[in-house]
């Protein structure tokens, strides 16, 4: 392959979706599938999918939740018991029909998610009110059968996510299990990802299916959209009145239980791609790339030997508190190497040339912006911990800059129109609540409410409805979104 | 619940299927599904399982093997291209027929295992030899449509494994794969799951279709039947051929690659609750166990602060190296508290009454044989140390005396019948390597050839073959197997 074959070569501002297809593949991230919707997430793609992992199970632990599995498949009857409060996932589900040469004497559904499989187990393990808060969570992969493009991470028909699910003796412990985990999802996106979230409530028409209340986060893409990034969801008593999760409380009284599921997929590793990397490829924060440092050797012939040494020495020091790779290939040159560890993401490149080698130095370039810094050997490692600092806080801050500029405020319809359109972004206006006034928009520029603020009692940013002009209610985020 | 329904009431020993059902009920390990051959890995399971994969997956990562994602859905026509050298699935797979409410063009099989939809994208992505070894492994759910009884971990239509697939330039490349796998599985069962297993080859007739040589780690269950453990197969280059790896070597020639796959299944799970468990409950080695000391303070109304305070002070000492829990319940008392960690399987129980208070120490209980030590105090962190080394080792040596006990040779088709048939076990005899000699012991009493030596050019045990006396080739390994 010639080196424009290796590189990126569609232009993140001009071609985002192109762009982004090019640096999933192009990286090493994943292919497409021979199936239509389907994706093959490779190890550079799936090492970032396991330290996602590691932080969020690792806080979930922290907090009483446990890790389970319940079989991919769920009868087809069970996902009827849900409708007695959902419309359900019926048009998205695929169906296992036939066992071996057999026809199956019920269908089977490919989990879309897995309450109406989860929840009877849990009214099963329920007794008393000792026996809660009972929190239970899996790491699986999930099908949703949509006819829609194949989009590597956001949109695929099978995906990987976790999703949890919780019984409670009271509405306030529910709830503060929803904000537990909506702040978790905010704080991987915040802390690890190097991105800033937005979290809130979706619309009533817009929330889980038999939640009382959804809870979003939701991240900013630089091409205008909303990526909905986690979501927590309130269920109330619905689904515990659905399944028999009752138990008995601390006067021997039989009481409804109060549940909460929330989930996050790998969507967010779309956000993640999206968010950071450039036309040279993927950039992503050093505590998610599985390389955080690669160290290259740049020599000729006469101080080949001197440079190396001198590389590999400091790459072994570094290797004991960073994921180093020394790349000493011969078969390669400089500029080569260079390109590709852009390509791949590497957050700091360290070069050492006969130069430092004299100087007992080394030459550290930061991935987002090719800043470069000369450091002295004998205190490379605190170098390098702070250049990986720097390297993270460049990432938020331009991240939380972006999003910064792009909330916006907006009333009446053709300003909400226009603000979008030109802008994309968030555009705050205040809603009266119906429907009615978010398809206005959303028929016109295909743009919704992605959130409201999560305090319901936060006075509107306007009096009146930014499209209908009734009494406004609440604030409405409107934008185009994922 | 009275102590009898919590407790186990089958014994190991007479009714060995059903104190295994009972004690992964009870010991809350796993719980049937609502389908025929689906099981719900509860919490106490999982954890299981979690800590299994840690440790494999370590060692994987180690030895330069890097975890990716496949589609969970094979297209039929790409399970037909495996035919031309296997057999393959067919009768065991279940299929998506429908996404959402329209019938699919082609059927998808849900994986069986994943050979037919990695080894073309290995293809792609091998080039020269410079990309090889290329070693990938995922950890995943497969579904064989078996019509069998379930037995939680050791038979279900959906398993949780790993599996993992390689490609190498040369065949010894591939073979040294192979056996570093099966010795990761061995060094498993020994080191973590504290379980001696064998390892050898499966005869020709029972290896992975398609495969050049299987290999296999057997593990002997106290009731006299053999596990097959883990499985590791170099497969020659029929995968390769079928498939189209090939790869430009030095010389810029085009050479077909060798590949290998191994699996392991949560069948070990089964194993390792078969294995040491008895009829109390869970027995299971403290690298595994969710808590390794439990802290128990046994207190009357007068001495209940002291020795609350002792015991509460001891665990937090202890948390800093171990996985505690400290059981100050005050609706329990000591006696229940007993059976409920035994049930579970905690290895290590510390009572802490008035006298351990008074006298500076601590009484240590150990799970296997319930013999108890009386350790200082101030040395505690040693003493629990050693006590759980103390565990393990006893859990060893306890699989180990079953297992040499149990290995007895055989020659001539009423000895190996006979001895088969009183002992169950592993029988060695001579074997001429033909499947019909297998056959006629297979018929008589369902044990069948589990393994031959691994090194092909052992002598046989006896110069003929135990069942039709005609020259022996190798030694064969009968035994009646899961």
């Amino acid at each position: 392959m010639t080196d424009q074959e290796l590189g990126i070569t569609e232009s993140k501002e001009h071609n985002p979706g192109e762009w982004y297809a090019e640096v999933v593949q192009k990286a090493g991230l994943a292919d497409y599938a021979p199936m239509g919707g389907f994706i093959v997430t490779r190890p550079r793609g799936y090492a970032l999918w396991e330290r996602l992992q590691d932080h969020l199970d690792g806080w979930f632990k922290e907090t009483g939740v446990q890790n389970t599995y319940f079989p991919m498949f769920i009868p087809e009857s069970y996902l009827e018991r849900e409708k007695d409060i959902v419309d359900g996932f019926d048009p998205e589900v695929a169906w296992v029909t036939h066992g071996g040469h057999d026809e199956l004497e019920e269908r089977l559904a490919v989990r879309p998610t897995s309450e109406s499989i989860i929840t009877p187990f849990i009214a099963e393990w329920v007794r008393s009110y000792r026996d809660l808060p009972l929190r239970v969570n899996q790491w699986c992969s999930v099908v949703r059968w949509e006819a829609t493009e194949t989009k590597p991470f956001f949109r695929t028909k099978e995906f990987l996510w976790q999703e949890g699910h919780t019984a409670h003796a009271t509405e306030e412990s529910a709830w503060d299990e929803t904000m537990t985990r909506l702040e978790q999802y905010e704080r991987l996106y915040e802390e690890v990802m190097a991105i800033p979230g937005m979290t809130g409530r979706k619309p009533e028409h817009d929330k889980f299916p038999g939640a009382d209340t959804t809870t979003t986060i939701e991240a900013l893409m630089p091409d205008g959209k909303s990526v909905q990034a986690g979501t927590s969801h309130y269920l109330g008593t619905s689904f515990a009145e659905a399944f028999d999760i009752e138990y008995t409380d601390e006067d021997e009284t039989k009481q409804t239980a109060h549940t909460t599921s929330w989930g996050l997929s790998w969507r967010a590793l779309g956000a993640l791609i999206m968010t950071h990397s450039d036309d040279q490829g993927l950039v992503i924060p050093p505590a998610l790339a599985p390389t955080q440092v690669v160290v290259v050797p740049i020599w000729q012939a006469d101080t080949e030997e001197a440079v190396k040494e001198y590389a590999a020495d400091l790459a072994a020091e570094l290797d004991e508190q960073f994921r180093v790779e020394l790349d000493d290939r011969d078969e390669r040159n400089p500029g080569f190497k260079f390109n590709e560890h852009e390509l791949q993401g590497v957050p700091l490149r360290i070069e050492i040339g006969p130069n430092e080698v004299e100087d007992e130095a080394a030459t550290l370039v930061h991935r987002p912006d090719g800043e470069s810094d000369v450091a002295e050997r004998e205190s490379i490692t605190d170098a390098v911990d702070e250049a990986l600092e720097t390297v993270y806080a460049k990432l938020y801050a331009s991240a939380e800059a972006t999003l910064e500029e792009n909330i916006r405020k907006a009333h009446g319809r053709g300003e909400i129109l226009g603000t979008l359109g030109q802008h994309g972004g968030y555009v705050k206006t205040g809603w009266c609540g119906d429907e009615a006034c978010e398809a206005e928009i959303k028929d016109e520029i295909a743009a919704e409410i992605v959130m409201l603020p999560l305090d319901e009692d936060e006075p509107p940013v306007y009096d009146t409805c930014g499209v209908c002009g009734d009494e406004a209610t609440e604030t409405a985020y409107f934008a185009k979104s994922y």
